[in-house]
């Protein structure tokens, strides 16, 4: 189990092995340990040079580091996996959790929103996030500044869990450290990147996807157009999960966003009796067993099919299943030439199953 | 043409005549002179005195009175009444009017909201009227405090048209007065009850359903449960035509309104354009050619069909659907058996088609 552990790590922590390779790769090979072998050949057989695994010691290293902070890693595919994030295509191989696991037992329910919210919205998620506890509810969000705060402290006291974008013992921002050592014991606490790691601007939305998918629902109380709660929005609404959002007079400027989401068809939420209403379809799905590797890929066509499929590609990002379709090879074929492409660092996966040469 | 509208006034202004039965009669008899000879036959079918016709007299002075208040009437099925106010079943059988007619060529909507409507509401109604109104749409209001003032205000120079509760020269509430007497000479006034009614509570559900009745949708901006704009929005709807709201924050009471009417499925609507594209369907159905009596009920079944009714009427409210259903008679038998018991004040009709027998 350890030297499995071993293994996932330093496939993850490969340069240019992400969720979205990781998962293939384990489909393909079965094993984080087949994957590891397998790996430069592939990398080779797309025309490029063998990515710099991970050593031995550094995932050792690492295992120790998360041991030390009070932690525990969290298996795609294994035991306390939270159900619903299994389910995205690119699902967090492995999560670093902190705090108490039990939370995974009950159905969650995410409170996003602005970090400059008005204080009447603060009020309004602190009360929701309250009123959603009594329901039994796990109240989810990032540990921002905002109406993430407020969410999780008036969900404080019947459980609510934090993902943040860096790693598990980063403060960020830093005037959350209180709130956050208080979710380490109270809460739950969540992070993909490595302990140690500073949140960069990229890694927000790999955050509002784990928001998004290990919640039945999203509500966003006050964002902005084209703000990082829309995206989770946007990300709940294409794992096929409840999207919801709190409406505001059109003159308040911070209300458009909501708005907007609500002609777009989100649950227009008042109160929590709305939100429990709207989440319903989710309860059973919380129980169910999620597979996340069901499919293993047929045999490959050879050569042929990277120089077939490399042709298929360019710049600008295409969905995979029109790369199966043009190309008149099997699915499995197929995916196998990404992914060697995609290791010998000659790919780039887009959101929504997209895929562009890189240039 | 003179005679005629002096028919049908003495009709309509019978008592127990109401517009449901005003139009069965018509369906029936063809013209309103026709109806009028028949009535007290009906009446002593339906087992009850004939009704107190209003007399030849009576209506010529009506006629005089709104000619020299500078206004005119608009008979159902003729001419210049408005074409989508027609398709209700109980459409006023006529209208007064003073003011610019032709606003009726143009698209109407409807903008209602409360009386005691909070200062940002009001500014965003007229400004909403304004804008609408550089889009060619006409803006149909009920002249009362708060949102219907400033929808209207916004509109007057592009175009708006008030319905009101009482009679065509009576100006309520009375600081409404300046601007009632403007709408005479830059936009429209319509009424539905005779010049001199005092507006009384039952009027305006009755001046609500034109309001709806006449738009092709309706805007909704700040409105309490249960108001009066809610009834509006629900006549709206149960006439087909589009409802959009407003909508605001759960904290503000007065939004509570409308935000339940957008979770009912009602457009949300933050400005001008989104009511002009949710509108868009109704541009075709100005110009069609309504016809209101599009029915000639067969031939009666005789005495038997009005004991029949009868025994399947209560003091419960059912839908004539029903009622024609249960019978096994011909449903223009059951409708003659119903204006007769009508005729007799021994009916009561109540929304939806529903009837029942008066105590």
């Amino acid at each position: 189990m350890i030297e499995d552990l071993v293994d996932r790590l330093r496939l993850l922590r490969t340069p240019g092995i992400g969720p979205v390779t990781f998962r293939q790769l384990i489909m393909r090979f079965g094993t984080p340990a087949a994957a590891l072998e397998a790996v430069p050949d592939l990398a080779r057989r797309g025309g490029g040079k063998a990515p710099a695994i991970r050593s031995h010691g550094d995932a050792e290293r690492e295992i120790a580091r998360v041991d030390k902070l009070g932690a525990r890693f969290l298996a795609l595919g294994q035991g306390l996996y939270p159900r619903l994030l299994a389910e995205l295509e690119d699902a967090p191989p492995l999560l670093i959790a902190k705090g108490n696991l039990n939370l995974f037992d009950r159905q969650a329910v995410a409170i996003v929103g602005a970090r400059n919210a008005s204080a009447a919205a603060c009020r309004f998620a602190r009360g929701l996030a309250h009123d959603l506890g009594q329901h039994e509810l796990v109240v989810v969000s990032g540990l921002a500044r905002g109406i993430d705060s407020a969410a999780h402290d008036g969900a404080l006291g019947t459980g609510t869990l934090g993902v943040i974008a860096g790693g598990i013992d980063i403060f960020y921002p830093p005037e959350n450290q209180a709130r956050q050592e208080t979710m380490y014991e109270q809460g739950l606490v969540l992070a993909e990147m490595p302990p140690g790691t500073e949140p960069r601007a990229r890694h927000f939305p790999y955050r509002n996807r784990i928001i998004a998918g290990m919640c039945g629902g999203t509500v966003v109380v006050e964002a902005a157009p084209r703000s990082g709660s829309l995206i989770t929005a946007r990300l709940a609404a294409e794992a096929g999960r409840e999207v919801m959002a709190v409406p505001g007079s059109p003159l308040d400027p911070r209300a458009q966003g909501c708005n907007q989401l609500i002609r777009d068809g989100a649950t227009l939420i008042q109160n929590a009796a709305d939100v429990v209403e709207a989440m319903r379809p989710f309860e059973s799905r919380l129980r169910s067993e999620a597979v996340p590797y069901e499919t293993k890929y047929e045999e490959l066509n050879g050569q042929d099919a990277i120089g077939l499929v490399e042709g298929l590609l360019g710049p600008v990002p295409v969905p995979v299943d029109e790369v199966i379709r043009l190309s008149g090879h099997s699915p499995g074929a197929v995916q196998m030439a990404l992914l060697e492409l995609d290791l010998a660092g000659r790919l780039d996966r887009h959101a929504g199953g997209k895929v562009s040469l890189r240039e």
